[in-house]
């Protein structure tokens, strides 16, 4: 009898022709351990120069490792060779910022004015905390990491403004400064935590309420730790309501060729 | 007797200010010691993307500092307060690709459809050579940086390509690994050399007969360093002749707030 293959077994080119096949639709956590993952984002052209501006902006929250020209669906430099159409497990469809469709491959949506944005996402450095033996909690429940909409407010750029969101992770007090550590040294995943111990500075009332994800277990000798998260890209898009947005479905992300520890931006 | 003021006793705001008042007219090189000099391109919006994709695909050569909205000639980034359109001593105004006016002010230029880009320079890169005990020659001799355009190519984006243009520094054999080692530490200022040692394999037949600068003294224990060179974007701009296009005139940067070890980019 063959075991079902695990994701610890296969590459990302491997993760990417299961999409491709049509095999996997579900979320890429823990796919590919090592790979770099990330955020996709597809808008007209005529959006696309404001919309890097904002990332650019908030680099923390929104780092760009791979912009294609308007019309090309390979990411070049992330992985040659690739289809950002066919390559993710899962897309969602935005009209005027209402999400509209949830296809896995988005080929009937394609335009030559289509310009593709990837940008950095926090799996990375989940795995660089568990190799280091820090826990992160939602791995362990086996749910999704719990979201907040911050007070603080994302510099603008044209149409493209809204709240920083942030992902929180609880650590151990002794564990906190190796979190920092570690994470400062994947600019490319978010970066160092935001915030640290202060829900209320981020205007943060109910740990147990996220926005976006799933509440998870704090114990007492732990602090909250925030990470500007790649969903504050998402709702500046959504909010901006252009006539056409494509992105990743929550959780889908575009698996890439990278190494976490490759420099990328 | 007042003694003229020297650049080293001058920060980066009053080097813009005698730009503003037209009291500085001339190369901003050793001005305000260990502040980020940088490169000015400023374009029409509608090459402005494709413009970014060729930095954004050219790192070394041409590593994004900051990008300004379209109409917005303030750098809030690298210098808030200031205006590119009269904080640079000199500027060059190129139409179709032609060099048609070199002012020292560009406010009669400007028009609410162009966006700034400021990428670093080796000027930066150049001060923290010299506080390690390092030659750098074209310093030494009180004369410009020899700089070639290269046989290798860059990535295009849209109608800008072009050749990789390279600096070139002389460095004794024994000092090499240390000037590989610095420049590697500020990837904001064009970061480690691409070549050393082997000037043909850039396609380099003569040192002493560079196609921008001065040609400078190779002693006989030196090896030439090459790196990627700011003048790479120019030489793009210049070749994708947009309608218009503006940059600051050679060894005339911009002057910004931003420390040499400030993280950039």
């Amino acid at each position: 009898m063959q075991l079902p293959v695990r994701g610890a077994f296969e590459d990302a080119s491997a993760v990417r022709l299961r999409c491709r096949d049509g095999s996997l639709s579900g979320p890429t956590s823990g796919l590919a351990p090592g790979f770099v993952q990330a955020n996709l984002v597809i808008l007209p052209r005529a959006v696309a120069l404001d919309f890097w501006l904002f990332c650019h902006r908030n680099p923390q929250a929104c780092p760009v490792l791979e912009v294609t020209a308007a019309g090309q669906a390979e990411p070049r430099r992330l992985a040659p060779g690739a289809d950002v159409r066919c390559d993710l497990p899962r897309y969602h469809v935005y009209r005027r910022g209402v999400l509209t469709e949830t296809p896995c491959e988005i080929q009937p949506f394609w335009r030559d004015d289509l310009v593709c944005f990837l940008l950095g996402c926090s799996f990375s450095f989940e795995n660089a905390l568990l190799r280091a033996g820090l826990p992160v909690r939602h791995i362990e429940q086996g749910c999704n990491v719990p979201m907040f909409r911050s007070t603080r407010a994302c510099e603008t750029a044209g149409p493209f403004e809204g709240p920083l969101v942030v992902s929180m992770r609880p650590m151990p007090r002794a564990q906190v400064i190796r979190a920092v550590e570690i994470t400062a040294g994947v600019p490319h995943a978010h970066g160092a935590p935001v915030q640290l111990g202060a829900p209320e500075a981020l205007g943060i009332k109910d740990l147990q309420a996220p926005d976006f994800g799933d509440p998870v277990r704090i114990e007492a000798d732990e602090l909250p730790l925030f990470w500007a998260c790649g969903v504050t890209a998402l709702e500046a898009v959504r909010r901006a309501a252009p006539e056409l947005a494509i992105t990743h479905a929550p959780g889908h992300m575009f698996v890439t060729d990278m190494h976490a520890g490759d420099r990328l931006c």
